[in-house]
């Protein structure tokens, strides 16, 4: 696969921005105020942040068990959606429902989008999702697995099929992959080229940093940095999240305990009578019932906040996996 | 002026992102962790930033005598002439050499750009200027004064004759402003419907956060909020930005230290036989020698980084203003 000849024109002859980092004492080649506080030990503001986030990249390669030349981090995974679709175009292809910003960033950067609906299990329907492959031929498709709001994983075979029939690049969205047991791509990089993994901090405890990564072959790196801006991931959050990752044990016990309070509640939400709660892979759980607007607003006068799924998935309600008093007083209220 | 016109067609129909702040108790609408760190007193990093940076807005908007609804927050400017860029379409116009991005964002979303050489005080050309303009009709002109790399203001006149004959919008960019005791554009933000200016925090002390702001027309706010993602500034950089803000004193006396250091640092250039800096209304100063590569390898020998501006400026070098100690280095030095 040629990756060149699958971006658009006007990036193509685009270099990377690079910003050499040169060691010196006295630093006078940025513009920035020699002024500034050190809000976190390791800080200060009025320098730049490191536009090739190396250290924290460093970081999530050893997790991800892949090379830092195959990451790129983005503000927020958001950023890398706009900036694969900025760099590669349309149209873009993908399941419906799921996240809504493949769709709306499409939209953003003029390109055409397709979005063919999920087979009845909330799965890939691999025979229309293929007529549409041939049909539209995209440059991007996007399959988030497990998918939200639907909280499953798409079968592991058929996603597979898609990326080994796909003329363009298959991004797999990740974002929900540390509260599922079931299917990892990674490991599958180095076997198929068009293959993009997409992964983020925001599900698992640093929303609030907006720091969002893409592991890819190391060509289509190269390409999408030539669209990001130099500076795309602040000073705060990468400090932040590698002081988070270099000790885990608390963001892994937050995952254990958000997965085993998804079974209580699962159990527990199968219980109520006019409840229907779907299988989940992921920190949220989709149901429905009879009156979605009066359940929710029921729930909401208790002070208690989900999300109402009308325009998207009729009839349906997604709560949050929260903190097992959260969960217990969502359920005391439903 | 009808913005909705000028706007490109796929992002007429587009809606901005509207995350709505819903008072509640128990918040499991958002697929966040309900297990966070407090790395600064006021920020949970498990939530969502403030979508609309409301606090934050509040603040500038009254630093800048406008109202929060003519603010936009960006990472960085840099996004935000991305978002402008993306949602009104080029041709982009601006004069040479400038600040590079405007160049390279035009052409990574596929938009035609022309650079206009300055005269030779540094000042806009303005009979090539206008007769551009009435040729290529731009989408977008981006004006960035003080200037960068020259250090100038661009005379108040000229820039106001682009804003009355444009008939599309005229950005006037402020990154440097708080370091020029001339032009502020922010006064006519009423008089010029097609007026758009940037500002930056990153040149008054807190370049790591990456928190740049538009300021405009409510209805152009409204046209560019459609293709900004909704949380692209994250939780630490806003409080950070809010706590100092809130006590300016500190970066008031750092901008205040430069101009004074700038002056003594011109003063002590000129009497440097082969230097030749040039006036400056920012926080650097452009300096022309007889061999740039020669001294920029040399003082970078002493541990002086400074920038080459070769490519962009033949022959010139560009010093950024430092503290006292680290201005009396570069001389010594130089």
């Amino acid at each position: 696969m040629n990756i060149r000849k699958l971006v658009k024109p006007n990036i193509r002859s685009l270099k990377a921005y690079h910003a050499e980092e040169i060691p010196c004492m006295v630093k006078l080649d940025a513009n920035e105020s020699p002024y500034g506080s050190r809000v976190l030990k390791s800080v200060m503001t009025n320098r730049y942040p490191d536009p090739e986030a190396s250290a924290l990249r460093k970081i999530v390669a050893k997790e991800y068990k892949v090379r830092p030349e195959n990451l790129l981090h983005g503000n927020g995974s958001d950023e890398l959606i706009y900036n694969l679709i900025a760099a590669f175009g349309g149209p873009v292809l993908f399941p419906v429902p799921t996240f809504s910003m493949y769709g709306i960033i499409a939209q953003i950067l003029g390109e055409k989008k397709t979005g063919v609906p999920l087979d009845k299990k909330f799965d890939i329907d691999t025979k229309e999702f293929l007529k549409n492959m041939n049909r539209r031929k995209p440059g991007l498709i996007f399959l988030s697995s497990p998918n939200n709001p639907t909280g499953n994983c798409f079968s592991y075979s058929r996603i597979l099929k898609i990326i080994r029939e796909s003329k363009g690049l298959v991004i797999v969205d990740e974002a929900y992959q540390p509260y599922s047991e079931k299917n990892k791509f990674m490991p599958l990089l180095g076997k198929y080229k068009n293959l993009v993994i997409l992964r983020t901090l925001s599900k698992i405890g640093l929303a609030g940093l907006r720091v969002g990564f893409m592991a890819a072959d190391a060509e289509i790196i190269n390409e999408v940095n030539k669209v990001r801006l130099p500076f795309n991931l602040n000073s705060l959050s990468q400090n932040v999240a590698i002081e988070v990752l270099k000790n885990r044990k608390k963001l892994d016990s937050g995952v254990r305990s958000i997965i085993s309070e998804r079974k209580k509640l699962l159990q527990e939400m199968r219980k109520i009578k006019g409840v229907k709660p779907y299988p989940s892979d992921a920190n949220f759980i989709l149901f429905k019932v009879q009156d979605a607007d009066k359940v929710y607003n029921r729930l909401l006068g208790k002070g208690i906040l989900i999300r109402n799924m009308k325009g998207i998935f009729e009839g349906c309600l997604r709560v949050t996996v929260g903190a097992p008093k959260e969960n217990a007083a969502f359920l005391k209220a439903l």
